[in-house]
């Protein structure tokens, strides 16, 4: 089963002060990259996996997409989602991504932000995926593979992210919000791989780093181009 | 046009006694990640971009292809080429991957071994190339974009790969085998995303770092899953 940490009150609440959370999909700065891998959503049937507060459900709803399903382990991130994002059309299901068995549902797109890096049964999750788009973001290998994340200073004074243990797959405890917050460590390829195996085509990939307008609007996140924070990937199955 | 370091002395002298270019293909550590990743080579029209001196035209030759070109812009390359992997069936040309045109040319299989990151010109390059089967390897991302590429102790004494400047494209200069070595930054998402925009489906993608029985037989390499030194690719257009 999934570590489900939105339901750790630390946890939950750190996550609810974030500007994603409190802003929606504006707060999150690489939403503009996400959108522009989707495709027109008007008609669309949606599953949204890790859905939280459910922005981007609602979003899709808005989009005109014909109907919206939400998924996610919290029971508090589903409360919110059902108390402030709800709408005909929309319906919000609690169920473990380790365990959702999606045979024989038909979607069009299954979106994912930011909720994949905490499966660990990702083959099995992608053997019971529908045909269709897949959109997803997760946390960058780069991001996750260091055994103390965190930026370090060089000899010069310059900003340097501390990469190890990147060929070294699989869990990673950090805390970030919360101790002992898990996480899958995978690399590029080895996502790749997987949607590649599961018979779906690669259609976009951008590894999320703060445009320069994003910079000089954000002077704080400069050193957020030395290394990406976020993997994007789009990818269709037929 | 390219630098054509290869025809430095300096650097040609170093590069010649490297293990890859003693021992041929069985030097090169990811030579069976990327013969993975290969068609069978019986009846293929073969192109290598970047032949150096020939180890894999001769290999794909053997392999049973009808034909192989190399092509290398280094004169010094060609010319241990020509003496000494020559054979019928194989024709070594002269030529910088900036300008190569190979408009209305036919081959089935493009392979390019640790030559594309020396080319700015990506984009010209690959509308250019033949339909078919196209696998390449490259310096990896994380191996190319510090401004200060190298081994540090964090504080607790491990080995670390000072990761910086991986957002920012384009040049780098290091000191490998002679002073100012120019190789072309691109993060991994822009390499795919380059081969889509010029009609290539992927098939596959591995970040290669030695594997552990590697490690087994050449403890000094053990650093070496820290950070992929290597990105290797596979792509197809019909």
């Amino acid at each position: 089963m999934t570590q489900n940490i939105y339901d750790d009150p630390t946890f939950f609440a750190g996550y609810s002060a974030l500007p994603r959370s409190v802003k929606g999909l504006d707060g999150a700065p690489e939403w503009p990259s996400l959108r522009a891998m989707l495709p027109p959503l008007r008609g669309l049937r949606v599953l949204d996996l890790g859905c939280g507060f459910g922005w981007f459900c609602r979003w899709a709803r808005d989009q005109g997409a014909a109907c919206v399903r939400g998924v996610d382990v919290s029971a508090n991130m589903l409360a919110r989602a059902r108390a402030e994002t709800a709408g005909p059309g929309i319906d919000y299901i609690q169920a473990d991504l380790e365990t959702l068995d999606l045979t024989g549902e038909r979607f069009d797109l299954v979106f994912s932000s930011l909720a994949l890096h905490y499966v660990a049964g990702l083959d099995r999750l992608l053997a019971t995926m529908p045909r269709g788009h897949l959109v997803f973001s997760v946390e960058h290998p780069i991001y996750t593979a260091p055994a103390r994340p965190g930026w370090v200073r060089d000899t010069a004074g310059h900003a340097v992210w501390p990469l190890d243990s990147y060929a070294e797959e699989g869990p990673r405890q950090t805390d970030w919000l919360a101790p002992g917050v898990i996480k899958q460590h995978r690399t590029i390829g080895t996502w790749l791989t997987a949607l590649l195996r599961h018979g779906f085509a690669i259609a976009a990939v951008e590894e999320w780093c703060p445009s320069p307008a994003q910079i000089a609007a954000n002077p704080a996140w400069r050193d957020e181009r030395h290394r990406p924070m976020f993997l994007l990937i789009a990818a269709r199955a037929t």
